[in-house]
């Protein structure tokens, strides 16, 4: 039994003094001492690179990543390996910045900041979220979260998920056709999965209505990039994105230069509310790990 | 009997068929017909302007007022006028704008704003409202709306106004001293008096907590603003700021170059949100005026 950790979580140690706890620096890619690693924690961020040597580790028997979506690593994870993602580690950190680009964006905070670069003092008028329709696709633990967050603005949101249920009433992707022309604000937090990559295609955009609001804090390639730059480029609609299809966003993509476009670089979960809630999490599975019970976040088939 | 309303309310003409309602066209600063005047609605914004001609208005009953703030109109109002002010009718708007610019502020989206016009994808962590303790000082219609607002963040909120009460816990502004180093954000929201005015000043700003962050939505002169700009030239804290004094803030005060200071033109209350609330408030307080029945939000004394 060895835990590999990477070095933010080095402090884990203190709470496993019998454990042979392996911390990893940030940076380097491999160190021999890790083939014999058992429970392996990639650091956060690292993408395909964090679970590039999974194979010079014979012994390995879980995989526990520090986010939520696991597309980026799900068929790098050996046969018989048990992967765990960050289930509610990012959820704090994620619904804010959906919440925080949803506002900032209706708000025109990207406008003022450049007024303010330029000491221009111009008021101008826009929209506020309340009395907005507002729809949530992907009701897991970050869309409750985001809902959370929604519920004091005086918003109607409606939720929507894979497969819709009725207590609290959750609309199925199949009604998504009805419901995204009665949207002002749409807020994307679906996994990456076949079935939602490119789900917000011309068709999906083409219903959004004037002045609507499309808001992604879920995967760059829930997006058809290219046609989002075309339906932007009408300035019929308005975007705030987190993430990109591909990351890092290319200095020449024309999303960077809209004036209907807000972007940050993927930093939805990454704030100081990710490490204390990470560290919950390892401790609790590293400690269920070493007993034998069931762990947390195991990812089966459709997450 | 005759009521003066700003173009923008123009459609009120509708619900009061019987009533003789005055258009004012925007921009336009004097007109005869407005001598007759007995219930007058300046313009939302106007200012000392809105408020120029009074004393054109011999049988002048009520001063209407769109905004919450009445310190820039009071002195101006005839004796023996009512003045009444939009308390409601920004609580929407302005509590959006108080949490808009705590997330923006927090999560960096003024720099990501910065790099996005350079094209440039740049990671960066910064800070979660989660987990933060909020003073909200100014426990108004305003100040429960801010509260209402950040209730799904994870937060603590701890309540300030002129005098402490106990249900809900509210402290007064005799326990600031021991508030405000226990804080990591201050939300100002309280009215310009002669109380407030300057109180935010260097003892103040001194008792934040390193990486605190002060957000006014209140109005500039709530804050000391040669203060802030040694305080904040420090780097010690951040200020995010939707009024100033003076306002317009003259393009060559520093605070709009501070790296640590997010600045929006006094457009806290300025959205669609409020038309419809001003609407609702104009509609009801035409009523009772009409009915002599007692007016909606008479300021009297403080408030």
């Amino acid at each position: 039994m060895q835990v590999t950790v990477p070095e933010r979580f080095a402090h884990l140690v203190e709470h496993f003094p019998k454990l042979p706890i392996l911390v990893q620096p940030s940076g380097r890619p491999w160190d021999d001492r890790m083939a014999k690693t058992t429970f392996f924690v990639p650091d956060y961020m690292s993408g395909r690179a964090g679970v590039a040597n999974l194979a010079k580790m014979p012994a390995l028997e879980v995989v526990q990543i520090l986010s939520a979506g696991v597309d980026n690593v799900r068929d790098a994870i050996p046969n018989g390996v048990t992967l765990c993602n960050a289930k509610g580690v990012h959820d704090a950190a994620t619904a804010e910045m959906a919440v925080t680009l949803t506002l900032a964006s209706l708000r025109g905070l990207g406008r003022f900041r450049d007024l303010q670069r330029e000491a221009r003092w111009d008021n101008q008028s826009f929209s506020s979220l309340a009395d907005r329709n507002v729809l949530v696709i992907g009701y897991g633990s970050i869309g409750a979260a985001i809902e959370q967050r929604l519920n004091g603005f005086e918003a109607q949101i409606t939720r929507v998920a894979r497969v819709g249920r009725v207590t609290p009433v959750v609309y199925g992707f199949d009604e998504l056709d009805e419901l995204i022309p009665k949207a002002d604000i749409i807020i994307l937090i679906v996994p990456l999965t076949q079935q939602t990559k490119g789900m917000v295609n011309e068709h999906f955009l083409e219903r959004m209505h004037d002045g609507a609001l499309l808001v992604n804090v879920a995967r760059g390639a829930v997006v058809d990039t290219q046609a989002l730059i075309r339906t932007l480029a009408t300035g019929r609609i308005a975007a705030a994105l987190d993430v990109t299809d591909p990351e890092p966003l290319p200095s020449t993509s024309p999303l960077w230069q809209m004036e209907n476009c807000l972007i940050t670089p993927h930093v939805g979960g990454d704030t100081d509310a990710f490490h204390r809630r990470a560290e919950q999490l390892l401790t609790r599975n590293i400690d269920r790990y070493t007993k034998g019970l069931p762990l947390l976040n195991v990812i089966n088939g459709e997450y």
